[in-house]
């Protein structure tokens, strides 16, 4: 995509009333627009990195061989009113009308499974979906960390017995994993031990280390896993260790075993009568990329993950007026669109050298080309990966090699 | 995929309450759900075809240089009373809260682009999104092509003058033709003129022909267009012809030139201190899911153009306990797999074949590979497409060579 043509500008000043650094460096590189507190339109760039981090947990679900649906945000009161729930301070009601706004959905997809699962051949079942949610948020002051309308990936899992949904979970938990490191979060993310309800002891969050975090965890080194402030009682739930390394996290997902909670009161019931076994296990998508800055940023700009980056490659056109560079650097981009790799190029000419540099780093793909008057002197182009501090030269006939190999 | 896997079954019965045959089959079929009236959750293989939707519409919209941002649902009261629309009966409010849903973006896109639109130089441009809608409905009763909460693709542009206004205009109506050709609806849809409000004579709406339909048009044979109830006086607004022909119809996309309608009170300008010029275009998602069960079914159940049909091949395994069937039929499966040709395999062991072949009309997959101890006897497979009476038997190693011709 040529820059002169995405109608997003960078902007150099921080917006007023954006706290949080993933709110302030996504909307000054044009990802996202804020239109209220907690409320954020995704931009073509944004909506580029969003789709991708959509795809990675849609591949890690369908690896779970779960099902992917779609459900809807207007649900009736009388299914809330059948688990209790219709009264949470979390649900948005709409005004004169028997709805509210979906929130989470385990009203919506258990009494939906009970059409479908009618013998103990049809189980374990599981379904997901990507989608829109609205909650009732009072402080939405972390930028896309905690909305008031979110996208969300939630999985529904329904098994015969305890013993299957514990194997479930296990897989999930990996699953889960995969998608932290993935987007480059690994070393950073936590298996967390939190309270499990009436059901089982504890349930499990994943929660992501950063300043930015509204959280608190304690972390043990030993197990490497962490306890959130419910559980932890000065030593490991775990292992007994005293040594707890306590840190600001950000909770990035979590599952939990809802046993027959929603499956009793729906009727949910296997061929002997008694409810299923329920699992439900959510991962935040657009918190996940308030995340990924919140983590993987610099002072100068964000620093996209290659899994989930806007583009592969920034083409940067330093043409001083030159119309070799730019006749240069336009084949350049045509080469790399038919090579498949994603590229942004970057064709302003009202830009300065330097602005057209500091906003690359602000936008933070991952890979820069900058073709000039003195790189094409050497045949050559110069590159530089946003993580590194050096760049280097590569001669134009070498380029398609190089980028398939470091793309 | 594994039709055991599925987790939905076909249902035999019309679902109670549901007058409309588009509701009627998807629910049997097991593409949608009903969660309550003019609410429905999207099941795999409803999914399935909506994203094909969805995938055709984006192609069509980027090569009308839109780009593709998403925006809220959740609109602030104030950008609603900038417009005077606050107090509109499409709109569900939240309880207690400034915020009403989104049934249309004027109000969100516009105060959005004055960010951005700078000067002429950064004009035109033009923006849309896939993207679900709220509208309050109080009659909800035709399935899906009238919900309270549906999907919808809308297309905004922005321009200096009326002149480039009115030339997009015109690129919009191909692009939306093109919409209509590959869902297999292009002999049915009709250009229609519409009420054009302050600033054009004419809007133009897209209308399918269909007995579904909730709209009356006029049909002119001679120019090829049609006009609706509002600006139909007997004849045919464009050529005089009084030999109208009377359609029952449903508006499956509209076009309205808003000239400055909004971007004057959101003071959204050009340099010479005049407000942009605005057009905005909508496609119903799922509406047009609902539209093509409609003009493209038969008695027997749904025909999917080949361009969205939720999988190219059912692969029906009519074994009667026969392990030679079975072995091979899972052969074929997996080869064609490899092939990357979608299909749906259906490896039940409880179904009579009568039941599977039932199933397989309902669910109107394109072509259907039937392989049995009758046809193994010839090494051949059984194949019939959805639209054609008769069957003919293909070679087993020159099956794949047939459906890279055929699918």
């Amino acid at each position: 995509m040529k820059q002169s043509h995405l109608f997003t500008k960078t902007q150099k000043e921080n917006p007023s009333g954006e706290m949080s650094i993933n709110a302030q460096y996504l909307i000054r590189a044009g990802f996202v627009d804020k239109l209220s507190s907690g409320v954020y339109t995704l931009l073509p760039l944004g909506l580029r990195v969003v789709k991708k981090i959509q795809d990675i947990v849609r591949e890690e679900m369908d690896a779970l061989d779960a099902q992917e649906i779609l459900m809807p945000s207007l649900h009736p009161k009388e299914i809330w009113e059948t688990t209790g729930r219709w009264n949470v301070e979390e649900m948005y009601k709409i005004e004169n009308e028997p709805y509210g706004l979906g929130w989470t959905h385990e009203e919506v997809i258990t009494p939906l499974m009970k059409k479908f699962l009618l013998s103990n051949k049809d189980l374990p079942k599981a379904v997901y979906q990507i989608q829109t949610k609205f909650r009732n948020e009072p402080r939405a002051k972390s930028g896309l960390l905690r909305g008031k309308e979110f996208i969300m990936k939630d999985l529904y899992s329904f098994h015969e017995n305890q013993d299957d949904l514990d194997d479930y979970y296990e897989k999930v938990k990996e699953a889960y994993f995969n998608v932290y490191r993935r987007l480059n979060l690994g070393d950073v993310t936590f298996l967390t031990l939190a309270s499990g309800g009436t059901f089982s002891k504890y349930s499990h969050e994943f929660q992501t280390i950063t300043d930015a975090g509204e959280d608190v965890i304690y972390i043990c080194h030993k197990c490497k896993i962490a306890a959130n402030k419910e559980v932890a009682g000065g030593t490991c739930p775990q292992c007994g260790n005293s040594e707890l390394e306590e840190k600001k996290a950000i909770e990035v997902g979590n599952i939990f075993k809802l046993s027959t909670k929603y499956t009793s009161p729906f009727n949910l019931l296997a061929q002997n009568g008694k409810p299923l076994v329920m699992g439900c296990y959510g991962i935040g998508i657009t918190r996940l990329l308030g995340t990924v800055v919140e983590v993987l940023s610099d002072n100068k700009g964000v620093i996209w993950p290659k899994s989930i980056a806007p583009f592969a490659v920034h083409l940067i056109q330093i043409d001083g007026g030159s119309i070799d560079v730019v006749e240069k650097c336009s084949e350049i981009y045509e080469i790399l669109q038919k090579e498949r790799i994603e590229v942004l190029y970057d064709n302003r000419s009202e830009k300065t050298a330097g602005e057209k540099l500091n906003d690359a780093d602000l936008m933070g793909i991952p890979l820069r080309i900058v073709v000039s008057q003195k790189t094409l002197a050497a045949n050559s182009v110069e590159i530089k990966a946003r993580v590194e501090m050096e760049a280097s030269l590569v001669k134009i006939n070498e380029l398609v090699n190089y980028l398939k190999r470091n793309v």
